[in-house]
């Protein structure tokens, strides 16, 4: 059985829409029709070769997305034929069955245990959820990423409770689905810090009371100006070094937290003043927002189903799976909110 | 009334052993005669002139200590005169009186809420906490300080627990609390990494399971050779930029948490990795180790008062308060523990 998929070829390339030959299924591996992919900062990062170099090339590409299970492989409990999933690049319950390879007219094309660029995939059972009752499919796909990544860094780590103020630094998919669990979690400021228009304007439909333009002034004499003794939380989802240790910087001494949910470029490093540390404010990592898929995905699907945000806005027009590159330039300007990939178009 | 005191009159410069005037009590404020004075690192950073410029020279020096209440200002609820009492830079309940000015011979001497290199003190009620039933008021003085930046950085910041791998950077007097209260919470595998000889052998008396020389070969490479996945957690206690660098470095990846309560020279800045983040680890500040005295501090006595670990032998062979100077060049030089001033010694 062949595919179409876009794939990697080579860095700061247009990916090449090709058609693959689908390996046999091993044990713990499932086949899925897609429906929709996310687009995601950490693909528009191994697309413009960020990440530093690429040993995996030609691979496919992408790590969130929706779909329909056609085939399991042996020892797959987890999900069985037409069942509606989400596929995640977080691993849950389920086999661990490694990365798929593709074939190419002969060519070796790599993958992950997940992959989504592309109408079937070989998926890795622990990468697969059920898709949460009623919720559409192509909202569901941020329970691929965005949403266990923005919600989980407000839910799980931060643990943000009514009354907090909060800063998010970077509103593009991660960052409004951080801003949406702030709402959520009654925090009373909430300020979005985007220098694209476009997504300062999104960050006001999805919880921001207040929007910062960094272009228009030191970012963090802004967040003063509303919050005079620094936020008590922030979230850095830009995946910029700097913008990281402002993060940090902008929170609020004895007990200021702020997580780093954003990709960090390879090679860059955080500076920060060692003192801070001793002013008791702390720089999280997390991976993934401490979300875990069987836990997290059903409370982070009711919240995206809870009607309190137009979540389906924030999701791009449908871009045509050939158009995936047009998707990750789209998502490099910060002209768009989530992109999303719907493989019903032709 | 007069008293005397070992007062910093210039950086790099010896104390100086004066007698000052005391002035009169204000609301909020007591009257303490110290029995011992304990010494930290911020005064050996203050003494060199490592936290920057001094702009409050010439001042009092100290901020854990034990004494007797002689008086007390206007206001004062929680402690009465002849009540034993703890002295810690901490704040608690109480009243916030601000800092203390004493007299010498017509020359104005600063101290803040808090200072302990001195016979007779002026205190902040917010400062003072009733001795612990049954804590010899030697052992007491480390509860200023030591403990609950020590302790707090393992139980309240880090909450370890049972069956933890921790590694400790630093086993001067703050780290081998943090050590003590690793063991305490079920630490099965306790690293201590000091370039001292002398304090790694008291890090093995106070819990450690294994010691690392950092001068023996690379500590991150050294620990990873105990535990290959790296610490859980780790607690930075030397105060220097890099080796905060490399607490958060030797922990696991997907949650390893490592914390600073090693006071941070002036200047200093730190430099990690910012794809780190994306591994889940976290680099903790705290201020004090997140210890509120009335809360905190008896169980941190309790903890001291147990009988598990030779406490008494943490601390120095008793300084003389004209032998301060020493007292810090020792902790500075890495011979010492907790090197304490016995204000019963003429």
């Amino acid at each position: 059985m062949k595919t179409e998929a876009a794939i990697l070829v080579e860095l700061n390339k247009p990916l090449e829409v090709v058609s693959l030959g689908l390996p046999a299924l091993r044990a713990g591996q499932a086949l899925v029709e897609i429906a929709y992919s996310g687009v995601c900062g950490t693909q528009v990062n191994e697309w413009l070769g960020k990440k530093g170099e690429d040993k995996w090339l030609p691979h496919c590409m992408g790590h969130e997305a929706t779909g329909s299970v056609l085939e399991v492989g042996p020892g797959v409990t987890k999900v069985k034929a037409s069942d509606k999933v989400v596929l995640s690049w977080l691993k849950g319950s389920g086999a661990e069955a490694g990365g798929a390879v593709y074939d190419w007219e002969g060519r070796r094309v790599n993958a992950g245990g997940v992959t989504t660029f592309q109408r079937h995939a070989v998926v890795s059972e622990n990468r697969l959820s059920r898709l949460p009752e009623g919720l559409p499919m192509d909202v569901a796909t941020m329970l691929g990423c965005a949403a266990p990544t923005g919600m989980g860094a407000v839910i799980n780590v931060l643990r943000v409770r009514p009354g907090d103020a909060i800063a998010v630094f970077g509103t593009g998919g991660v960052g409004l689905n951080s801003l949406m669990a702030a709402a959520f979690s009654g925090a009373t400021t909430i300020i979005g810090i985007d220098p694209s228009p476009f997504r300062r304007t999104l960050a006001k439909m999805y919880g921001a009371t207040h929007v910062v333009d960094p272009a228009a002034g030191d970012p963090l004499e802004q967040i003063r100006a509303i919050v005079p003794q620094g936020v008590d939380v922030a979230v850095e989802a830009s995946g910029l070094a700097e913008v990281m240790a402002a993060a940090m910087q902008a929170t609020r001494a004895q007990g200021g937290r702020a997580v780093v949910v954003g990709n960090a470029r390879a090679g860059a490093t955080v500076s920060v003043d060692a003192a801070i540390f001793n002013q008791g404010k702390s720089l999280l990592g997390t991976w993934g927002g401490d979300s875990e898929p069987d836990r997290d995905f059903p409370r982070f699907g009711r919240l995206l189903g809870a009607g309190r945000f137009p979540v389906r806005d924030l999701l791009s027009k449908p871009y045509k799976l050939s158009e995936a590159t047009d998707a990750l330039q789209a998502l490099a300007d910060g002209v768009t909110g989530r992109p999303l990939l719907d493989m019903s178009l032709a």
